[in-house]
């Protein structure tokens, strides 16, 4: 049987994060190319606990079909989340959709509209998973070039005018996958007065707001909407944990209930135990404490990884991207220096992996940067890792 | 701001059953509407059990990001399963993907093989849930009308030959929902050498398959593949619980490796406490047992059902099809009446809820019958609400 596939399937390349990852099962190679959470950051004995309760309380309503929109005391909760702590739910307007992890979110937000060929506004680079979200429903990405404060909004609206078929714009505000970069909150009113201006919804990804550790916290795009213009995705992968798969989206009623008969048909809804979990977790620590909990240990790693960056790749010419949180640090080769022979040699050669910025390029457009995670490793394998890119970035770059 | 949404989604009807559903929240309305796992059915203190004993010896696990493809050691175990069990899998042609149950099988295979327009060949009636999955991707539906043995297949043939763009089959083989058929080993044969001649695909979806009460179980279609023409969905959803949301598919290498490209821009992967679960009660219990346990369980229910329509309606001249396992019984109205008055009627007015047959039909076709259920309702339930509908009926029908 000769099998031929959708076109849609075509234009998804295979990822080159798991090209590299392919490498990082070799126990001898040191990873800084996942974006795992801190094994250390799990509260594996209250999530125990309140499994067992789960299951001595309530076990059919965790084992049982549920609703597409979500369970509904979780629903209720991070509704009231969304309004007290960051002012951006409006009862009037908006609705509330549990998803299986943000990146449902990503895929229902296209799957609902964009017709082939449509035109999502991208920066540029931005997070892979949902670009190829986007591309896997035929969409087309046109790409915003990020600047030191969020992506340039000249650009944006030199791209607005070009392409009338534009249906959003996909930001990632804070802490941006993959250049760490956050938008100031000159450029968040301009984002939203452009898409006002020109007809397009914003979806915001926001899956490391809560991991802010230097800095003012800025209010989301969201929190500026009067016009039922902007999507927010959430989740729980990087403050509780990202196996069980819950992320919700806060969006205009009209675009929810759309995702909500998409969704059914994808998986007809999100575990209910995890969904438990989430709500449960929520009502019973103290969440402000638990995210400061995060936020101190990975304001230690990111710290980490910057000396370590320092000393052994700062004095080869490798530069990088202050950041405020988040899980990555962006840096940037030398001018002229081949980024794939780099960051390939460094995984088959010196058994340290990172992730090459082109993985997140949106329209292929060149690049000379790589990623690195902070969050994933121990500090003993940082370090060790840090050290062997500089051996190898001595040798390269000399 | 007004919404525009893509076509696909605009092909979208809301789900009959929702609607009816909508009303079974009334608790003075009986509901014969749904198709939830008896509460009875769930090994609750197994499965508590087995969830301890997960967050005791493998916490991080159970949280942390995992693969594509699903948790190594159920992929393998149901690989296993697959092959001793069903003699449905190769190792030479075939591979296995965790799914978020099996509605994203459904959902996977329509998005790699089916563009736009392109044709998915459906027994008429059949389960909404595919259906429109199959729709919000934009393929077209073709129905292939029901025998009581199975479907058409000269009926079949005539739409292959008619539909060159075909890309597959969909068949519930073992007491399909709505109507409770199975197909006979010759049509299964008959099934497999059309696909073969006309160089389409199989989807062989079997969420009821072990809850046979009755007869003698037939071999999967799958069992038949020697040309890699087959995809296979199994589920927990019936046999352990809907609500951890796990399925998974077996089909030909390739096209299993681009249904996990496109699973990972989804949802990058099934809950992994879900999966493991799965993983942990299959080793523990005696699956075969636990089986034949539900199989008892339904095989009551079922009897009781039956005994109530025939007291209740046949006299009134509803009949319905035999059934050998499954969850549904499909109820014929007599010619000439009018099936959604009925439906709605006993809703409304009768306080009791069943799925008007329209509900499943692939291209709205005309359609005189009902689904009632048995699995959902404690006996006591379910007797009330027959007992109501034969009210209904004698009136309705006179």
């Amino acid at each position: 049987m000769n099998y031929t596939f959708a076109d849609r399937i075509a234009t998804l390349s295979p990822s080159a994060i798991r090209e590299i990852l392919k490498f990082t099962s070799d126990p001898s190679v040191v990873s800084l190319a996942a974006g795992n959470p801190a094994p250390e950051a799990f509260p594996t004995d209250v999530i125990a606990d309140i499994s067992a309760r789960i299951f001595r309380e309530r076990p059919i309503d965790a084992l049982q079909y549920s609703i597409t929109e979500g369970y509904p005391a979780l629903r209720n909760r991070l509704k009231a989340y969304m309004t007290y702590k960051h002012h951006s739910f409006s009862d009037e307007r908006d609705e509330l959709i549990v998803t299986s992890g943000a990146q449902q979110v990503m895929e229902l937000v296209v799957k609902v509209l964009c017709n082939p060929n449509d035109v999502i506004l991208c920066e540029a680079p931005s997070f892979i998973g949902s670009l190829n979200s986007f591309r896997s429903l035929g969409a087309k990405l046109v790409g915003v070039p990020m600047e030191a404060d969020g992506m340039d909004t000249d650009a944006l609206e030199t791209a607005l005018k070009a392409n009338p078929n534009a249906k959003f714009i996909y930001t990632i505000p804070n802490f941006q996958n993959p250049t760490g970069i956050t938008m100031s909150m000159e450029k968040r009113r301009r984002v939203y007065a452009l898409a006002k201006q020109y007809g397009v919804l914003i979806l915001e990804d926001n899956p490391y707001g809560d991991l802010r550790y230097g800095g003012e916290a800025l209010p989301n795009i969201k929190s500026l909407d009067k016009d039922g213009l902007v999507i927010y995705a959430g989740t729980f992968s990087k403050v509780l944990s990202p196996g069980i798969r819950v992320g919700y989206a806060v969006g205009p009623k009209a675009v929810i209930a759309k995702m909500t008969v998409a969704k059914q048909g994808e998986d007809v809804h999100t575990a209910i135990w995890s969904q438990m979990l989430c709500d449960e977790f929520m009502g019973t620590v103290d969440f402000e404490e638990h995210l400061h909990d995060l936020q101190g240990l990975y304001r230690e790693k990111a710290a980490l990884m910057c000396r370590l960056l320092d000393e052994h790749l700062v004095p080869c010419g490798i530069t990088y991207h202050p950041i405020e949180g988040g899980l990555f640090l962006w840096c940037d080769l030398p001018e002229g220096v081949d980024m794939n022979a780099f960051c390939t040699r460094a995984v088959q050669e010196y058994k340290v992996a990172v992730v090459p910025g082109n993985a997140f390029s949106v329209n292929d457009e060149p690049c000379r940067s790589f990623r690195v995670n902070f969050s994933t490793p121990t500090d003993e394998a940082m370090t060790r890792g840090v050290e062997r890119l500089g051996v190898f970035a001595r040798e390269f770059l000399k």
